[in-house]
């Protein structure tokens, strides 16, 4: 049986991006790694659209969000939180394991933060050191207002920190343009990579505040000590690097550039807008009211049990999604556009949920929701 | 762009015969290499249905059709041959070349040979030593009566050959029990690889005529030689094998041994079926009256230009099928089904059709063709 990954990450490897992963391994401490290093570098800044350091660490996009937590807040410390989803309560998480004053934001899930929330939390705590944030939380797929909450932080004394793992290569972030100072992103996402290796950009503001906080402890995840290793001229990590995930990264970025940053996003835009154009006439109704570009949550029909809906796709007919977290176990889908995904891909989303459907005895209206996909994929291409 | 190889062959090579034939060379005068050919040779057996030799040529298909003319008929000697096709058209260049004399038996495109035609042929040559026919003809995707055919020659002194180079692995044809003679295939069809291997089935009935035909001449091209080597306990082929498409075959018989041949016949059928469907739905009249199981050839909207439809799908989509030849060129499309093809193959084909209409101005119903074709592919899936 074929199989067909079209979960919000891992999410799906390009053939150009395995090849040049399985070339022989090469050293890390050598001419030829630093070369790679440091062109992959610079094109993670094009991509962020920054001036300012972007590392990258071997470790999940979680390591990456420690990190930043660890390096901006003293145990004792404040930091305040979004929590709209199962990846806004890990900001929570990792604060109470390092001693930290969380304020959290609870949002309901499928909702944007409101932005006078967050201005209520900095008013209410003038000393935070940031507010912690997901760009898109892929557990509602939902995406927050980040433009708008950094803008609230830039002339404060305290940082907007922005997961962008399910973001970062799906929709336009600049970094310096609205101010953001930290910015995670992980391989397996829109970074078409296997997982294992996060990116962390970090403004000259955000630096400033990491040099004069004695952050919470680590060796391994201490960003002074990276920044010093991978500055230009040095072009390499403290510790020993994730080589071949490096390597394909430097592929990947240059697919992205080579296809261009506006046409990236309007692409993933476009398969977003398709897919839940599907599911509207499917009558299956989205999570989110605040959409994601990165992925597509829908309820599946009351009468079908989500849970065994999501594992007859993945082990009967081969096509792998997400269920739901939480209160939504069982009761939703989630698909992906981000990454190496494109037309079909959504036509073939569509057309195994209407299948599923159908062997869950629903009475769907066979070619529906792929129907109205198409209507949409359409304008990817010129008439003829 | 993502791309999909949709043609009837070159077909879509799996991955995990991919990653066999990427493993390092190996020397063919070997015994590693011996044992794997002994067991490719009788896994090839299992799929004829045989206890005949069937041999391997380094060569595509047309290599060895040329094979089983010369080995067959000398010079002036007499052959028949059922021309319904571009493959079919290909016996009689072959005979012209090597001054046989081929008695063809024309049959209008599209149509598959009355067996009445066949019996004349006989009975006005009975010295012809052979009916040469395609099992498939993928230029008008039709299939032959090749069990029928050969039911007229099996008390004669006149072979039955087949050129199953896209039935091989897409329709049952067991050698044995319907008197097939001769049975030829090739490496990029149904057998998931990439170009460059034939294969070729004799019965004992053809060797015989083989060892007393004074045939045409060929050094490459011997197949008593090729029988000698390639016999068991010898385990080689004469000259130097095309080494990793023979590993990559043994990998691709596995996979289908593991499906299970009446598993992968009726896989080959559910999506004919399907895609038939969905043409109809389309309003998209089938070239073929006695359609293939291994490719479905429509005819585009008389409004639309056949040949600028395949070029754009191709080039602005991403998606190759194949056009029409001759006097079907710019009239019609040809899809392929043999192979590493499953369910969401046919979606995309349907989907990929009814976006390029839409594309061309034709009034096309969106989700019209894909529905009916997943009407269809359901059944491919228990209830749940």
């Amino acid at each position: 049986m074929k199989q067909y990954l079209l979960s919000p990450g891992p999410t799906a490897v390009p053939e150009r991006v395995l090849l040049r992963m399985a070339a022989p391994m090469i050293h890390h401490r050598t001419p030829q790694f630093s070369a790679i290093f440091a062109e992959t570098r610079t094109m993670l800044q094009t991509i962020h659209k920054t001036q300012s350091d972007v590392l990258m660490l071997s470790s999940s996009g979680s390591g990456a969000m420690e990190a930043a937590v660890m390096a901006l807040c003293a145990p004792g410390e404040t930091m305040i939180f979004v929590n709209g989803g199962k990846f806004g309560e890990r900001w929570g998480d990792i604060a109470k394991k390092h001693g930290v004053n969380s304020v959290e934001i609870k949002v309901a899930w499928g909702n944007a933060v409101a932005i006078k929330d967050v201005q209520a939390a900095l008013d209410a705590h003038p000393h935070a050191k940031a507010v912690f944030v997901q760009a898109s939380d892929t557990s509602t797929t939902t995406e927050h207002p980040i433009k708008e909450i950094a803008a609230l932080t830039k002339n404060l004394d305290c940082l907007t920190v922005i997961d962008a793992i399910t973001a970062l290569g799906v929709i336009d972030m600049p970094m310096d343009a609205w101010g953001l100072d930290v910015v995670i992103s992980g391989s397996q996402k829109a970074l078409m990579l296997p997982p294992g290796l996060a990116t962390i950009a970090i403004s000259e503001k955000a630096w400033a505040m990491i040099e004069t906080t004695d952050g919470c402890s680590s060796f391994y995840f201490d960003l002074l000590t990276e920044r010093k290793n991978q500055k230009a001229g040095k072009d390499t990590t403290a510790w020993t690097p994730a080589v071949s995930l490096i390597i394909g990264l430097n592929e990947v970025l240059k697919m992205m550039l080579e296809e261009g940053l506006d046409e990236l996003y309007a692409r993933h835009t476009l398969l977003a807008k398709a897919t839940r154009a599907g599911f509207d006439a499917l009558g299956m109704r989205l999570v989110s009211t605040a959409p994601a570009t990165s992925a597509t949550g829908a309820f599946v029909p009351e009468s079908v049990d989500g849970g065994a809906f999501v594992k007859y796709l993945r082990d009967t007919m081969g096509v792998t999604f997400a269920g739901g977290q939480d209160d939504l176990t069982g009761k939703i889908i989630r698909v992906a556009h981000l990454g190496y995904y494109d037309v079909f891909d959504v036509c073939t989303i569509m057309s195994a949920v209407e299948i599923a459907l159908n062997r869950f005895g629903y009475p769907v209206k066979m070619g529906a929701g792929v129907g109205a996909a198409q209507a949409v994929l359409a304008e990817r291409f010129p008439k003829a």
